[in-house]
C-alpha cells in the first residue's frame, strides 16, 4: 500500500475529513493513520506522531511512499494529478475554476462558524445552536453564503453534488455539513435534501459511523459538553 | 483584453500582489482594476466596485470577460490551467505537491506575522519590528517556520528561485518578503539574498515601484503610521 493517510480523531477533525472522504469516496486504496489528540503542545503525542512526516505538525497529511503532502488542499490536488480517471474536480476548465474559488473560501474563510461551531460530529448541540444563532450576526452570515453558494451551484448542475457527479469541493464543505446537523442551525429544505444526499455517500457515511463508534472525549476540543 | 485583475492599493494588499506578480512576471497579458481600500463596510465604494464580480466582496478577483474567479489561490490554479506553456507551478509531480503544500500553509497560516506586521512597502517600521520581534513568540515562531522552508528549497534546487526557476511559490510568498523589509526582520543571509533576487525580478519590481508611487495613506490599513 503505497498512501497513508495521517488524520486526528473522526469525531473532531475537520481538516482531516476532507481528503479521507475523497480518497474514500472515489475507492482510492490507502492506509489509515489515526493520531488521537491528546493536545497539541509540543510534547503530546499527536505532535511526536506528526515528527517524522509534517513539518508543520497538523493533520492530514498524506504520504506517498515516503514523499509528505501536508494541508488539506495540496493533498486534494496532488491526489487530482495522481488519479486523472477519478475527475475528482469537474471537468470542465470553468466548473474547475469555480470549485477551487469555493474550496479557497472555506480553506481560509468562515472563521466565526468555525470558532462558535467546532466539528462534533456526536454531539447533540442543538441548545447551543440556537444560542449562536440568535447572538452571533457572523455566524448568520457564514451560514448565509454557505447556503446561497450550494443553492446556486445545485440549481445550476441540478444536483445531487454541487457541480453534479461528486468532487473536491463537497468533501471540503462535508464538514460544515456536520456542523449544520450538530447545532441544528436553520436551513432550508433544498439545503436539508442536499445534506442528506451528502452523508448518505458510502464515502461520506464510513467517516460519520466511525466517529459514532470512536466515543472519545477530549476536553480541549468540547467547549460546550461537560460530558459525552 | 480578456483578462482583468480587480486589486486592492499596492501599498498595503498582500493577496493582491500574489496573482498580480505572477501575471506580470509571467508576461501574461491583463488590465488591471485598482480599488483603492475607502473601507470594508458594505457601502464603501470598495465593496461597491465587487459586487458585480464577486459573491464574497475581496480582491484578488480575476475577471476572464464575465467570468470571476475570486481568491488568490483559485486565481493561480486557473492561471497555471489557462497557460501551460508558463510552467507556472514547478515541473514535476512532487515539486508541485510540495508548491501546493507550501502555498496552502501561506493561504491559512502565518496569523501571527499576518496580524502583528501587516504589509505596507512604502513604510519603515523596523522600530516597530524591534518590538514585535522582543515580544512575540509567534511572530519569531512563523519566521523560523518561513526561512526553515525557503532555506530548505534554495538548497534543494540551488535557486535562484524557491523552486530553480520563478513559480506561483515565490509570488505568494513575496508579501511575506515585503513584511521582513519593511519591519527589518532578522534573517540569515541566504534569505536576505533571496528576498534581493526576488525584489528585482521584472514582475516583483514593478509592484513594488508602483505602490511607493502610490502615496496614498488610509488609516484603517495603518495600525502603526500616523501619518505617510
Ligand atoms: N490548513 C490546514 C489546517 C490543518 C489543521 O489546522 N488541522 C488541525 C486539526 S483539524 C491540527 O492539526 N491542529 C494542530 C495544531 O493546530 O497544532 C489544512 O487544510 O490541512
Ligand atoms: N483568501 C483570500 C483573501 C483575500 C482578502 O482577504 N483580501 C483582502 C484585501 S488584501 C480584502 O479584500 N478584504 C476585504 C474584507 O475583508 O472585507 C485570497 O487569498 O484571495
Amino acid at each position: 500500500m503505497t498512501l497513508r493517510l495521517f488524520i486526528g480523531n473522526k469525531n473532531y477533525s475537520s481538516w482531516s475529513m476532507r481528503p479521507w472522504v475523497l480518497l474514500k469516496q472515489s475507492d482510492i486504496a490507502f492506509t489509515e493513520v489515526m493520531l488521537r489528540f491528546d493536545g497539541f503542545s509540543q510534547d503530546s503525542a499527536f505532535k511526536k506522531g506528526l515528527e517524522k512526516v509534517s513539518p508543520i505538525g497538523k493533520v492530514p497529511v498524506l504520504m506517498d511512499e515516503e514523499f509528505s503532502v501536508w494541508d488539506s488542499l495540496a493533498i486534494a490536488e496532488y491526489l487530482a494529478e495522481k488519479f486523472p480517471e477519478k475527475n475528482l474536480w469537474p471537468k470542465s476548465i470553468k466548473d474547475r475554476a469555480r470549485a477551487r474559488s469555493i474550496c479557497a473560501e472555506m480553506h481560509n474563510g468562515f472563521a466565526a462558524l468555525r470558532s462558535a461551531c467546532p466539528m462534533n460530529i456526536e454531539a447533540d448541540l442543538s441548545h447551543i445552536g440556537q444560542i449562536v444563532w440568535r447572538d452571533q450576526a457572523a455566524v448568520r452570515a457564514d451560514i448565509a453564503r454557505i447556503t446561497q453558494m450550494w443553492s446556486e451551484l445545485l440549481n445550476a448542475h441540478q444536483g445531487p453534488m454541487l457541480f453534479g457527479d461528486f468532487s473536491i469541493a463537497d468533501a471540503f464543505y462535508a464538514p460544515v455539513a456536520m456542523r449544520i446537523q450538530s447545532y441544528a442551525l436553520p436551513v432550508a429544505p433544498q439545503i436539508e435534501a442536499y445534506i442528506k444526499r451528502l452523508s448518505a455517500l458510502p464515502g461520506v457515511k464510513a467517516w460519520i459511523d466511525q466517529a459514532h463508534l470512536e466515543s472519545d472525549f477530549i476536553a480541549f476540543q468540547e467547549p460546550y459538553r461537560a460530558t459525552p
